[in-house]
């Protein structure tokens, strides 16, 4: 079963929005054991919407269009489809009754435009929108089917929940189709690849892998087609796979699927009953954002001090003025004071400091930009490891980050 | 001009990323006055690629690839595109040294996978990418450009930015477009559209405006289409209309095109040899990292405080325990006491101090989700609100450090 997705607006083709809706009937679609083949993005233009339709019909059995519905006068999706599937628009009187009470119940009267929406072509099968006011519209065609909705995120979703994926469950007999994620950190996709090759050379031809890389983390993905006879076994077969890859690179595996780092890091000192607090100078914050941006960390994350100025790593972590003096802010050896005064005045369990040049500027010689120290333990152990990284300011903080979270996660399962 | 876009990577159509990187890419090729006409994601696929490639250069002057360039035996665009353009690999020494100093440069040696990074095509122009090991590839064909560049976003950008928009610009005789955008901050879209409604209806028809929201932060971009005789001449009336809106909206207005609000900030704060510090609790260190993201910061930038928990709002910024029991964390009171706390502690001549309810859980009827209390001020003054934002935890955290930045900004304004 093969599927195109089509979105439909100028906004999104001079880059006024993100298509996000793709990125999630992609995913949807694809838990259905759907294959998407492609995802088009195409402008608000009649003859563009035709030969796109077209086109897309002849390779796919699904065709989702989101977008270009609604009231205002630019959305033409609706008279295209009208055009393309050869019929006409037609008054729904119950519709029209119920966008009448939509609008009475916001308090409005309902405009001509909207009386519009009321109207739409006679031969499909309307899907409602619980959501709003453009309905999706549901075609069939030699065994294929177009399915339209509005652009409008919440709205398509809804529709696609609640009406479309039931309908398609009921109609179609699906293929089966399995994933599987190993989420890494702190190893290169290159070297990953390499202590993996034989692995992956053994994979059968239905599992493939991928290599997914950001700054400092893969994900690896497993994803095989099998039947529902075989459905057990492969599934088997990839967990024996997915198996042999975390044994080959244990140390850099933090979980499976959507797992974050500073979620399993979390589950780890909640379950513990332990604490964690940062001390952060180029990394300015982003570390404490990340662990704080789980809901819930409140149990086990109890703040953070970020320490830019000497006088502020002196005031608050009680860095030695000789020590910032004989080595620097960037050193092993301040890393290591701010980590023991971070945890003697939080009385955390566990602690982070990071130090380093960010850049652009304040590199040297002996410590270029991207230079950063990080250490991470507790009050009676630590590990402190330079790292060198890159020439650029962002993507510094954010190694430096998934590298300090690394550490402390290799910390943690000691 | 028109252009198509093209990602390719199975991990779009599957959904497991969000294609970013076209509507960038869109929104950069259209202030270059180049229209893009579509925009295609497709899978690692060759028989696709070489498809696509075919019937998107039918149509189109500039075809951009991204995606599908790495080091894994999955990235096979290099491969295609030498199919396509009747071309082979060679080996490149002078690349192939630089990819050595790279890999040395961070302690590692190159393995097999890096070195083939060094063959490309014969007859492209490689274009550099100074992030990573991927070259991007220029290949001409019939006065027709494909680009292939690789789907790691900022290095893909890097290479656009720095290299690739450059060249398009020097070969290439590209419409007169003029672009001014219009930066705010704490303002609806809808509330500047209103207050600007009789200016925007008399824009002339050569001359667009567009709003892109993006939470709490509106860029209003007007665009004019030109020719070299008319150019002055446009530029003028584009200033004219830009300061009509300006002047309407004067207070939520921080600057013009590129710049940040955190940049403004900045420069502010430096002109007087003036500082500022944050205290943070349901922003978790979102304010500091945005500060701390503008390279030099550290002039102007003492550091902060996260103070999530009681405890650290009380031991670091002299929070009273009386306040917390009887009004809580997320009230005026707390902020003010946070605020006064902080500058008197740090002696920065700004401060800047959050607590809310970032959610999902912890929301009252009194305060539910979504409530945040800012402060902002110097040591004899200060300025307290109290904001109601939205139901999701990440949203609330961004548009509470934006507020912040903006409420910062008028008081530095005062």
């Amino acid at each position: 079963m093969l599927a195109s997705i089509i979105t439909v607006g100028d906004e999104i083709l001079i880059g006024q929005i993100v298509d996000t809706n793709s990125a999630w009937l992609g995913q949807k679609l694809n838990e259905l054991g759907i294959k998407v083949h492609q995802i088009i993005s195409i402008s608000d233009d009649e003859a563009q919407i035709l030969s796109t339709l077209e086109n897309t019909l002849k390779e796919s059995d699904f065709v989702f269009i989101t977008g270009g519905l609604g009231p205002t006068k630019d959305d033409i999706t609706k008279h295209t489809l009208c055009k393309f599937f050869d019929t006409k628009l037609v008054l729904h009187e119950d519709l029209l009754v119920k966008l009448k009470a939509y609008f009475e119940k916001r308090g409005r009267v309902i405009n001509e435009a909207n009386i519009g929406q009321a109207y739409l072509p006679e031969n499909c099968t309307i899907i409602p929108n619980a959501r709003g006011t453009a309905q999706a519209m549901w075609f069939e065609k030699d065994n294929k089917v177009v399915l339209s909705m509005p652009g409008v995120p919440h709205e398509m979703k809804n529709i696609m929940e609640s009406e479309a994926i039931p309908l398609i469950k009921s109609k179609f007999e699906l293929p089966e189709i399995i994933h599987k994620n190993i989420m890494t950190i702190g190893m290169g996709e290159s070297i990953i690849a390499e202590k993996i090759v034989d692995i992956e050379s053994n994979l059968p031809k239905n599992i493939k892998l991928a290599y997914l890389p950001n700054l400092g983390k893969v994900r690896l993905r497993l994803s095989a087609y099998t039947t529902k006879v075989e459905k057990i076994n492969t599934i088997n077969l990839v967990n024996n796979f997915s198996e042999q890859i975390v044994n080959r690179i244990t140390e850099n595996v933090y979980g499976f699927d959507e797992q974050k780092i500073e979620e399993v890091i979390g589950q780890l000192l909640l379950k513990n009953n332990e604490t964690i607090t940062t001390a952060e100078s180029c990394t300015g914050g982003t570390i404490a954002s990340i662990l704080s941006s789980i809901p819930g960390c409140s149990a086990y994350y109890l703040g953070s001090y970020i320490t830019y100025s000497y006088e502020m790593k002196m005031q608050e972590l009680a860095v030695k003025q000789e020590t910032l003096n004989k080595y620097g802010a960037v050193s092993e050896q301040c890393v290591e004071e701010m980590l023991d005064g971070l945890i003697s005045r939080t009385k955390s369990t566990y602690g982070i400091a990071v130090s380093g040049i960010a850049g652009p500027s304040g590199g040297t010689e002996e410590k270029p930009v991207g230079t950063v120290y990080i250490s991470v333990g507790d009050k009676n152990n630590k590990i402190t490891k330079r790292y060198q990284f890159t020439n650029n300011r962002e993507d510094n903080i954010i190694y430096s980050s998934n590298f300090a979270l690394f550490m402390l996660y290799t910390f943690l399962k000691r």
